[in-house]
């Protein structure tokens, strides 16, 4: 039984006091050396409770990787309960016992005695030293030959042990034949289900590369997994799937990996020679921040306007009084108009704009919260506006408009104007 | 056997592509209710290990709740695997299905064919509905009674199912002695290693309350928590503690539990009578998104500008050529007149400005990297201005300079004027 699972002990995981890093890092070490891991657990400082999981865990994988619990106090039990398990006791490692000593003279203290028991290993142990902190790791086996590798918590002790000894390890192990690489196309504006509902039949047709879609706040994500010996080889296995999705899913596939919306609207702005303006009411930042979260944002971004009181969206932007008094501030005409005032206001080639009611409060039945409108304006005069009615609270409102006003945008650039 | 296990399902937790911030924080809820968890596990899209896990959770607990794996996909196998795991088969739920249609209609689209399998529940089931979202939540049974929920895994699904449904249903279920308390003091302007020594006698003589520092991008957070049966009870174990805390850091403390800085700004600008601008270079539009966050923002916010191009900080912010062209656009003069122009032309009696370099590139031996000056001014000319240099990538400069801009307008607002 190849793979892994990984524990994670700790009672304050199970309080959701603290958010475990740990574990998605190690799953994404083990991943891309070709490890399968086939589950994650964390578990409270019980040392029944840890002693079964081991067991469980040993009874249907090759190993178990535990991290957390081996520091010197009363509430430390991950080594006592793996001991439990593999019906084993302890013994004192001279050398781990030496280089806790050495840690703390370099701290400038002597040791506390209560770290000692830190020395003491399960029997037969591999121990791995911990330059970072005081508690080494130890990989330790099962009379059957699986085994349980234990690590410390503290992820700037953790990490260097993990790639430093135990991945090596484990690397000879396994000596995996192949490597997991992935491909991520980023899709705007098609939902989760249309971009299923057009390449469903891959997923079925491909077992290795895998496919998977993913939703994140109004994008879309195909995620395509190779198994593959190396780089070449998976990009050979890749590219003939990743070529068909995206002729599928033609117009919507804005980037791949890690490549943003923001990054494609600024690839395209600098294509067209454009600078960009922005001009907010409902998203109150959000599409600025978005904008020039990207080093080199300052190339293709002129600057924006937050107009959320109406002054502002008649001093800054332009937009006509009357025109806001009679089709009032979320409208297609004023969304238009901040637009085209932007332009003017940064003297920027292009410039987007949104007007909505974020909520929770401002909705009347004729304009219900979560209403927006969005609109595109070039220097020239040409503008498309939108509008979307989004579910959620006000973050999400506010989130969602904010990737939908870039869509719009990066839809406009590329030359859609219905 | 009292308690519950969590399960996050999908196959990208064990890849280690995505951080599962959903179990947490349904941690978090169940032990501030009192509801043991004793586990939490994450598991990959295959319908046995699903089914199997479930029976191991429910041979020791008395329930299990999932997160994920409710889609629409192909690879979405978590109500399959639990009508395996329970020996059920599924049932059209008409109620779930026409919520469903009614979600699609409002986003103005035909429901999809494929979303019809979303309503089909495990017989037995108690819906779930899902205001945000399309797949429906359900509650089912076992045959000795104990139970598995299981809710979608988008959080922003997620969340308001389990704090409107499955925790008010869970809290009749378990009816639980005792809950956790917790009251959390907020501060800024002082380093968590301060906060420490100020307190750091009362965590040692403290068991019930626990007091934990934490610190988050330039705010250090006191968390007292409270093992009491009622919240009156926890009030009384509190409130002396909490006093002896906030003595100890007066000065520093902006808020408590879900009040947030730019809470504390908006309550301090509603009895200054004052409404306020921002304009920004470096946040490039974070300040403006943080202010507008909150629900009621338009009434102490006029709005601002993103100032990312020189020529908008002299054509929409009144700074003078020369000044720019003398000290730089990251100086401390700049910085006050961009506030005192945002006094001008959003017509607020006082403005907040960042001006800064938010990096990778554009540092100087002088200005290097993660220099930012801050201003505050009100209408009659009063400013003050900071120079602050923060550490770290380009969004933890943007991050921590928005919490500094803000900490800084809300000690401005208490009467600081060095």
């Amino acid at each position: 039984m190849a793979g892994v699972e990984l524990v994670a002990v700790g009672t304050e995981l199970l309080l959701g006091q603290l958010v475990d890093t740990n574990t998605p890092w190690i799953a994404q070490q083990l991943s891309a050396t070709g490890i399968d891991v086939f589950g994650t657990h964390a578990i409270g400082d019980n040392r029944e409770r840890i002693a079964s999981l081991v067991r469980d865990v040993l009874a249907r994988r090759d190993g178990a990787i535990l991290t957390g619990g081996l520091g010197p106090t009363v509430d430390d039990l991950t080594k006592e309960a793996v001991c439990d398990a593999l019906g084993l006791d302890t013994e004192l490692y001279e050398a781990a016992l030496t280089q806790m000593i050495a840690v703390f003279e370099s701290f400038g203290r002597p040791m506390p005695e209560n770290n000692r028991k830190q020395a003491a290993l399960p029997r037969g142990s591999r121990p791995m030293v911990n330059p970072n902190g005081t508690a080494p790791g130890f990989i330790v086996f099962a009379s059957d030959g699986r085994f349980v590798a234990c690590m410390p918590g503290v992820p700037s002790e953790m990490k260097p042990m993990m790639t430093a000894q135990l991945l090596p390890w484990l690397r000879e192990r396994f000596s995996p034949e192949a490597s997991i690489f992935t491909r991520v196309v980023h899709t705007i504006g098609i939902g989760e289900s249309d971009v299923d509902r057009r390449i469903e039949n891959l997923f079925r047709e491909s077992e290795n590369p895998k496919i998977a879609v993913l939703a994140h706040d109004g994008r879309t994500d195909v995620k395509i997994m190779a198994k593959a010996p190396d780089s070449a080889a998976a990009e050979r296995a890749i590219a003939p799937l990743q070529s068909e999705i995206e002729r599928r899913l033609d117009g919507f596939v804005y980037g791949h990996d890690d490549e943003t919306l923001a990054t494609a609207v600024a690839t395209s702005l600098h294509v067209a020679g454009l600078v960009v303006a922005t001009a907010e009411s409902c998203t109150g930042g959000r599409l600025a921040a978005a904008i020039t979260e990207r080093a080199g944002a300052s190339q293709t971004y002129a600057g924006g306007v937050i107009a959320y009181d109406n002054a502002v969206k008649i001093a800054s932007l332009g937009v006509p009084q009357p025109l806001l008094a009679q089709d009032g501030a979320v409208s297609r005409g004023v969304a238009e108009a901040m637009a085209r005032g932007a332009c003017t206001a940064f003297s920027a080639g292009i410039a987007v704009a949104t007007t909505g009611i974020a909520g929770p409060d401002g909705g009347t039945p004729d304009k219900p919260v979560g209403l927006v409108w969005f609109a595109v304006a070039m220097a020239d005069g040409t503008t498309i506006s939108r509008q979307v009615r989004f579910r959620g609270d006000r973050i999400v409102v506010q989130t969602r408009a904010t990737t939908y006003a870039l869509g719009l945008l990066w839809r406009f650039l590329r030359g859609e104007r219905d």
